[in-house]
């Protein structure tokens, strides 16, 4: 398992990008305020080392690489409330659905929409905490279920509600597998240091202001569950990344609706990771 | 893209393991029927040769290797008479979902049966025509699409209709997802010898008897469109894998319902690629 604490990736201020463990001042918890970091070299799910090269952080960015990352797991109506405002049925068994890896962008890149969906209005926000899994494994015990996860942070699991529940069929990969619809970050903060991860603040504000604000102890099937049920007959990678659910006060549980539009800034914060920020951006090279 | 024409992995007897392109002798067109092969080095996706190294096969494997493989992608309801058979309206846009990487296995391994699932009925085929992306793209236009494509093989998209359309929350992946339940191969033919994936037999055996026989134009959307669809706001990769839907002729569209049991074996078939034959076995390790 890993040495590092803070884990983020990063583009330095002398053009390279690194992995590296986030050196925060005394008191601050959030890895978007990242300034420095000690430079990690080796395979970030193999050996590797947390060297005493301290670089500067330009700008983070997704805390996983392209070609680190495996298969993205999500999970649906995984909060009591957030089922209730969805009008759907608690689920008896966690509900998955996956991103492909093209959905993963980093704290503080825009959430591009692509033209053809830009006029059809349903585009929301769900602050997720994100479990990253960092050995292998299958048919996976609940109370063994944490020592497989690496760390843990936050993303936004943005979704197009039209084209998650209407246009793709009742199938909800659809509508949020779009390129960028997944950011996530700042960081990756190790299971050493969050050994319960149902204890964590979690919410969103949307320019500014608070929409979602729960806590992990409202999931319905939680962390260690999760894991558990996920890899039965199932096996579990080194880069695989789970989305858990998110709380209630996503724009599709509003009345009225609130959607996203252009411009807009989304910030999801989870406790002791920090937050990512992401401004929405109607992309005009996207044609039918 | 690729100078091999017919892409298969394998076992050697000298106990490596290689792709290759196949050589197969005159008339035969089962890539399963491969002895030899001329080894190929390099990235599959990148820089590579077809020597005139020959090596003998042993076992096939599934055609790309897990580092290769980015993105499994999978269409349903996607031909005319399985969308009655299925119960369910013909749909307006492709009906996407995804299996994990991890659900990929080779043309004559078992697919294993999860121990919590074996007592549930409901376990099925799916014979599909499968299409390999063999270039970066994004918002591909239909008339483009097929120039994508590295080559194609054929799959089985096994699936738990019980865990899949019921204790999966609606959402299909779960049942659909498990170790080996998306056996292909018995290779990848190259796009350069299938101009036109619109025209080919595509069929299902089981324990002998066909249950599965149609052809591919019968698609709804065909590959070209299916990978336009796909392609808007989402950068296809190399190494993405598309299973393109399964015809009419399923377990669960039969009176009564046909499930696969414990020692059946499965044989799907493309006409120019060849025979996929997986014997479906209850694991006894995969406890709850």
């Amino acid at each position: 398992m890993p040495s590092f604490s803070k884990l983020i990736r990063f583009l330095s201020k002398d053009g390279r990008i690194y992995y590296g463990d986030a050196i925060l001042p005394e008191g601050v918890t959030d890895l978007a305020q990242t300034k420095q970091a000690r430079v990690v070299t080796g395979s970030i799910f193999g050996q590797h080392t947390v060297t005493n090269e301290i670089a500067d952080v330009r700008t983070l960015l997704s805390p996983l690489a392209p070609e680190d990352v495996r298969t993205v797991r999500c999970l649906g109506l995984n909060y009591v409330l957030h089922a209730k405002e969805s009008g759907m049925a608690l689920p008896k068994y966690p509900v998955l659905f996956y991103k492909p890896s093209t959905s993963l962008s980093g704290p503080t890149d825009p959430i591009p929409v692509p033209a053809p969906i830009q006029d059809d209005a349903g585009l929301d926000y769900e602050c997720e905490l994100v479990a990253v899994i960092g050995r292998k494994g299958v048919n996976i015990a609940e109370e063994d279920a944490l020592s497989y996860v690496m760390g843990y942070s936050v993303g936004n699991d943005v979704s197009h509600r039209d084209w998650q529940l209407k246009k793709g069929g009742g199938q909800w990969s659809l509508g949020k597998g779009f390129d960028g619809w997944a950011p996530w970050g700042p960081g990756i903060v190790s299971s050493s240091l969050i050994k319960d991860p149902q204890t964590l603040q979690i919410s969103t504000r949307l320019n500014g202001k608070t929409v979602q604000d729960s806590n992990t102890s409202d999931m319905i099937f939680n962390v260690k569950q999760a894991i558990s049920f996920l890899s039965k007959g199932v096996t579990l990678l080194p880069g695989d990344v789970i989305f858990t659910g998110t709380p209630s006060g996503v724009g599709m549980g509003r009345t009225p609706n609130l959607w996203l539009q252009d411009g807009d800034v989304v910030e999801v914060e989870l406790e002791g990771v920090g937050v990512c920020t992401n401004k929405v951006e109607f992309d005009s090279k996207s044609k039918l």
